[in-house]
């Protein structure tokens, strides 16, 4: 089981755009110079946020991302979701249909008990996920930067690359 | 995220191992069949699970799998873990270091406030699959076999393909 790594590019260019003043976006190259990827990689993902309505997106020259409701209100499970698409994990290809001798069809009015146990583990994970806002996190961040240096990092590249789009 | 189809075949092959005889295996070919699934690819899901301790491998002509311990001391995380690996789903690479101006290294002591929350979550995951053993799904399974149609099912292959190791 594996997250691709466009969740982790995901959560860290929500919680940058979470710094940007009212009018404010960001380019796309902007957010992938700061965190080191591959702007066509990270496009793709921040143009499946904006489809799941996590991100605005500005067009046109001076354009680029902002968020679309407040860091407060968008969690863990939105991003991994809007990324990673909203299937579970475990996927039940029905292997107990299988066979020279399958399961007979009145059975079938209800999942598989493997499936539903997986399905529980599931659940258990979207809701810790749900937990978390983008704000608890960088709350928690704001509360282990003593000398402010995190802080100083996004505010000094927001400074440099902030677009007003009004 | 998605886990392989080798997690369904793994955790219904080690409840069909657990309707075994004390002395009796099963072949991967007669596993491979019960579930429509290609002998190959099954059997080096089978080799990880005797990898991780929950199978035994008896060699030889006669041979073939049995539990390595009781269907109640086999957890579905111990048969996930054994098939996918014990590695999060989340694997952070540290995106705060990278860019033109990464986070200073004395933050380095601690991990990114995002990655803890995302195995916050992992935690979460695996907690709720440790809960749950073979032994409980074949008793979920028991329960709503009514007519004893699904015991029937697994007991009359086991009959016919059933190995007696000893
Ligand atoms: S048939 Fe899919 S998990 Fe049992
Ligand atoms: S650096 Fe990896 S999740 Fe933040």
């Amino acid at each position: 089981m594996k997250l691709g790594d466009g969740v982790e590019q995901a959560i860290h260019s929500v919680a940058m755009l979470s710094g940007l003043s009212a009018d404010g976006v960001l380019s796309a190259a902007a957010l992938a110079e700061f965190h080191g990827v591959s702007t066509s990689y990270l496009l793709k993902h921040l143009q499946a946020l904006s489809g799941a309505g996590i991100l605005q997106t500005v067009p046109g020259p001076r354009g680029g991302y902002r968020l679309a409701r407040g860091a407060d209100e968008i969690t863990l499970l939105d991003v991994v979701l809007a990324v990673e698409g909203r299937e579970p994990a475990f996927r039940c290809k029905e292997i107990r249909q299988r066979g020279p001798n399958p399961l007979p069809q009145r059975y079938m009015t209800r999942p598989c008990q493997i499936n539903a146990a997986m399905l529980r583990a599931e659940r258990a994970y979207r809701a810790e996920l749900a937990k978390t806002t983008i704000a608890a996190v960088l709350g928690e961040l704001a509360e282990q930067d003593m000398d402010g240096a995190v802080v100083a990092r996004g505010c000094a590249f927001l400074e440099q690359h902030e677009r007003k789009s009004s």
